[in-house]
């Protein structure tokens, strides 16, 4: 094992150095020579930190405890009981590892459920239409809606329907898939701007670029002031099918049935356990974090379940390694991502007050723990030099992909205000395909893809941590932006 | 437009000398110069239809309808009001497009309706299990069936339970993906194994190599005698998921609730269009053909619409072209195929008496029509003879598969008892994705590939159909196999 010889009064002059020094460039890092050797200095434990998880004592486990994990909680939508359980077991387990400070902090978040739904075209001809209603919608009646068909491609489209002719009606939005921010706005927005015109329901076709007869849920939003009217996801193939003969002038009469309910709010819990520093404690912390929650279908495991285990095994394989950094790396699971980044909202708030002084660097994952390509890094010019030298280190991993603000979801508020943020990078091409989805399972993990998500996450949050200087930031002061999705 | 000047005297004379000259070997075929000479002179006929079909007046017609037809009728479910709404769409167009006896033959067919369905894991923790239940199979009680799990992978592992660990159990068979005809087992037979042990009902794992969490239905079978109990297929994920759970002996409980019913049978019709012959009308027809029903799921564009179009088109077209061979092209759309080769059962049975001299070669498309590779032929070596000398016209797919009596689902009987058969070819390595579920909708097909197909069908069936002899045949006597699936 290496450990740094620097010392406290060292670390703060290699920092003014280099805050004073050195005006980087992506393309022209100028970083004294004593911060390149430092980091340098580390290439060794890197290497070691790798080999023990890749193919040493820790290959296989990631997995392993993701697949006992799935398996043993299933889906854990927020306001169950088998996500609070989940996090009893995730605050158990880490306490047996010997982590740090263990412990939940609690946040007031959502509480929806879905219940018995379903939908059938029942003119001009039969056919169930497979569905799942978007999260925080509105139920339908007890009888359900049975309302004739309108069908638009576009937000464009729908405005230019006179109301009259909206009226009453369930609208099916089947937008041609572009991207999740792009095509997104729909599963948000459609719900009001069609109660606005009159509408009975409205249902939208799964954010997806690939499908076989699957829909995919997710969050609505509902506008203040606007009728709630019930928001479902539809398959693909069928959105098209009501839009192709909504094109041709048939008449289609949809019948929906939805229990769902948004119940009182309810308190979850954000998950946390350290690897604590040995120079810092709760100042300049190493956060790396996924979400704890998942929708109701599948078992959240690539959303997010690997994100939570690649952060919570890079902490215990740290210390079971007998590593331990001058700053504290501190794992979070979030909660409540999916109902719109709950759980982290309160965290944010909770944390504000000190959080230039208590965060260094904000890690997440949560776009699939997929074979690893790398690592997406946003920060300032200093923070991105710093970063390419430590990228450098990593087997396989060498270089890095600057982001500039967009990196991950529950730590975007952080990283759009400037702090240094960190996500995975990985083979997540389809992604989309079962985003949300009762495809989202322990089928979609590699265990050997885990182990270097893993390797990659606690060797660079290791690094990061154990520094002689902070990773720089220029933070715009805390306000909660209330708009996130 | 070229046509044969044989006459029917030097057609039979040509027959005789074939039949008692040659003796052929797939790898030696040592056919008549003349027989080999009539063939070749079809070359510029084939090429004239391919490129009508390919890339002239009608390219691009064959997808057109099938996109129309499915968009009018959706899924056809044997005794289904639109099942028998699309057969008289088929009857009339095939009139207004000219063809000959146009007409329908009933059948007395199953009347299975799925009615609202779910099942749910309520222990030990709460998820959907997405599920479609059986073709066929009973529903259960009006309050569902809640029953503790049992899971195997294996009817060997099955049979290995003592009886009173299953009494009353919902048993989950989860065989891995092998093949259709090999899994295919565990769909029609685990009902009647598990009832026969005490099973309250049985969950099989979708027949499938692949899933984004996607049931897929198709028929189960009820053993005589033995207790009737509900089946349904789950998604491979949830299989997986309940399997591995049983293994390390957690508790489950799964609520599952099926309306399934078996209605009285029902009249449904073979649906049949032809080119007659010139030479022949009742005799040595040339069938080509697919089926008109589909599941309840998706729109049943693969399964079987595709097939029921390239032969439909294929006879229209060659029509439209002003072609007419010797003898009769006739395309019948089998109805009820789904619920177990009812439609052709009660065909074959109608026209068993003469059906040596009225049938000559038996084409059928059902294992999708993605972009076609050739066609497979099953027949005696004198057959596979001519048929290579034929495949060698078709510009493009110059070869063929010989598959020794496996060609097709409807006309399998045929062809096991000796009559020649034709299926397509095609790049259906995904088909099993789809099969049977919300997926197998338009999306599935393509323009250029139906193009292709139903030119490769109109060609190979013009030159069968106005050949100077028959494609010769050993056929054992009819006898009705009521194994067949």
């Amino acid at each position: 094992m290496l450990r740094m010889k620097l010392t406290f009064l060292s670390a703060l002059c290699a920092t003014l150095i280099l805050v004073g020094v050195v005006t980087a460039h992506e393309s022209k890092c100028k970083l004294p020579r004593g911060i390149r050797n430092e980091i340098r200095q580390y290439q060794p434990l890197v290497e070691s930190i790798f080999n023990q998880i890749v193919s040493g004592e820790y290959a296989g486990k990631t997995w392993e405890s993701l697949l006992d994990f799935t398996d043993r909680f299933g889906p854990r939508l927020t306001g169950s009981k088998q996500l609070e359980d989940a996090i009893d077991f995730a605050v158990e387990q880490m306490s047996n590892e010997g982590l740090d400070n263990v412990h939940t902090e609690e946040a007031i978040v959502s509480h929806w459920e879905r219940g018995r739904e379903w939908a059938q075209l029942v003119e001009p001809f039969h056919k169930n239409l497979p569905m799942l209603g978007l999260g925080k919608s509105v139920g339908t009646p007890e009888a359900g809606i049975l309302g004739e068909v309108i069908a638009v491609e576009s937000f464009e489209e729908f405005e230019n329907l006179p109301a009259q002719l909206v009226q009453g009606k369930i609208v099916v939005f089947a937008p041609a898939w572009v991207s999740y921010g792009a095509t997104g706005r729909y599963r948000y927005e459609s719900a009001s701007l069609a109660a606005a015109k009159g509408a009975a329901a409205v249902l939208i076709r799964s954010m997806t670029p690939f499908s076989i007869g699957t829909p995919h849920t997710g969050t609505t939003q509902y506008e203040p002031g606007v009728r709630r009217i019930p928001a479902a996801a539809i398959t693909v193939e069928d959105a098209m099918l009501l839009l192709r003969k909504f094109r041709r002038g048939d008449k289609m009469v949809i019948h929906l049935k939805m229990d769902a309910i948004n119940l009182e709010p309810t308190i979850s819990r954000n998950t946390i356990g350290e690897l604590e520093g040995t120079m810092y404690k709760n100042t300049s912390v190493v956060v790396v974090s996924g979400h704890m929650d998942s929708w109701d279908v599948g078992t959240g495991a690539s959303d997010d379940a690997g994100g939570v285990f690649i952060s919570w095994k890079a902490v215990s394989f740290l210390k079971a390694m007998g590593l331990r950094a001058r700053r504290t790396i501190r794992a979070i699971f979030w909660t409540a991502e999916e109902q719109g980044l709950e759980g982290v909202g309160v965290y944010e708030q909770q944390h504000a007050d000190n959080e230039k002084k208590e965060f260094n660097v904000f890690f997440e994952s949560d776009s699939g723990t997929y074979e690893p390509t790398g690592l997406d890094f946003s920060g300032n010019e200093v923070a991105q030099c710093i970063f390419g030298e430590i990228a450098k280190l990593m087997p396989g991993f060498e270089d890095f992909r600057y982001t500039d603000g967009v990196v991950g979801s529950d730590i975007g508020n952080w990283v759009e205000r400037g702090f240094p943020g960190v996500s995975l990078r990985n083979k997540n091409e389809n992604y989309f395909w079962y985003h949300h989805t009762d495809g989202d399972t322990i089928e979609l993990e590699d265990s050997g893809a885990l182990d270097k998500s893993t390797a990659l996450w606690a060797a660079t949050a290791f690094v990061i941590a154990d520094l002689s200087i902070d990773i720089p930031k220029n933070v715009v002061d805390y306000s909660y932006n209330t708009d996130r999705k």
